[in-house]
């Protein structure tokens, strides 16, 4: 291995990834460049591909490749209801239910003081805005039932009380504890019929 | 999520890392999308990088940059030991022992039936190639002492004692059924100055 900057250079760029560590970061470089030269390149076109082209909704900060994604622009949904979640895995979970017809505001995050995640990092001025926008009429929040979760949910219900909205909860029938994207989908679907 | 291709690209690129499955993969795209686009570049270039100058040393068969690899290249080694390991992390941990001063052998593998690698996987002709140069009067086989790894050191050291070649394998210091690689240096040490 001595002296193979590209190979030490690639193992380094693993190491970026969430949950790689040296070992794991060495196992993918060698496999790549062992058995899978066509899944370095395709990997490394995926990236550039996703940088240049990715980019968030202009209406729920979701990432999107157009500036405003296909389900904002669907013109079909309940302008009424604006449904906010950690995350487009969370978004997907909902919409798998097929119990939801209103828009979504994505939050990308969530409060979470471990990670340097405050209130003033969660883009709740992007939410409000969105959520003031004259038409919605009540505000779901679908953070996860977690601490973290909770404590968002909890900041931004504030918010958007004082602005004089209705702001409901997904019902407490999703366990405590859980991420909202490991749940089944009838929890979740009886969590939002009950909302409270 | 719905529509985005590049992030679905991207998601399906990174499940060709070992280990990594569709969550692991979301959550790794999420990541370098929201947190580290600089470091979605970095990788991308590395990648690119890599495929496109590692090569394997012609005589090691490591992977290296150059046609013969530094280590390789070094006149300063015995030439009458060749040691036979499965990757070049498993030659780095012999390296920072300070015991071994021959030359290498770096298989890139092993016998592993499950992964559908047998005996004619091995490249045991460049090795044998190697090993036959005339200079080469030890051969120490340093394959892991597990199930694979003790298969691979008998196929090979049949093949090598069947050319005339002196064929030693490091002793059975080395705690049965560990990878090499995350053996503590003065076993490894002790291993090779008891090698039988
Ligand atoms: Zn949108
Ligand atoms: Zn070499």
């Amino acid at each position: 291995m001595a002296g193979s900057g590209a190979l030490e250079t690639l193992v380094e760029a693993l190491r970026r990834l969430p949950g790689v560590g040296q070992k794991s970061a060495q196992r993918m470089a060698y496999h790549l460049l062992q058995h899978d030269r066509l899944g370095a390149g395709v990997l490394a076109q995926a990236l550039e591909r996703a940088v240049a082209s990715v980019q968030h909704c202009q209406r729920c900060h979701t990432f999107s490749e157009a500036p405003v994604c296909p389900v904002c622009r669907d013109t079909g949904r309940d302008r009424r209801q604006l449904c906010v979640v950690e995350s487009p895995a969370d978004q997907a979970a909902l919409e798998r239910t097929g119990s939801y017809h209103g828009y979504y505001y994505v939050l990308m995050g969530r409060i979470s003081p471990i990670d340097g995640q405050g209130p003033e990092q969660l883009r709740a001025d992007g939410l409000l805005a969105r959520a003031l926008d004259g038409e919605v009429e009540e505000v779901i929040l679908a953070t996860s039932f977690t601490a973290e979760g909770e404590a968002t949910s909890h900041v931004l219900g504030e918010s958007l009380r004082a602005r004089g909205l209705k702001v409901t909860r997904l019902a407490r029938g999703v366990p405590a504890g859980s991420e909202l994207e490991y749940v089944d989908l009838s929890t979740i679907a009886h969590a939002l019929v009950d909302r409270r």
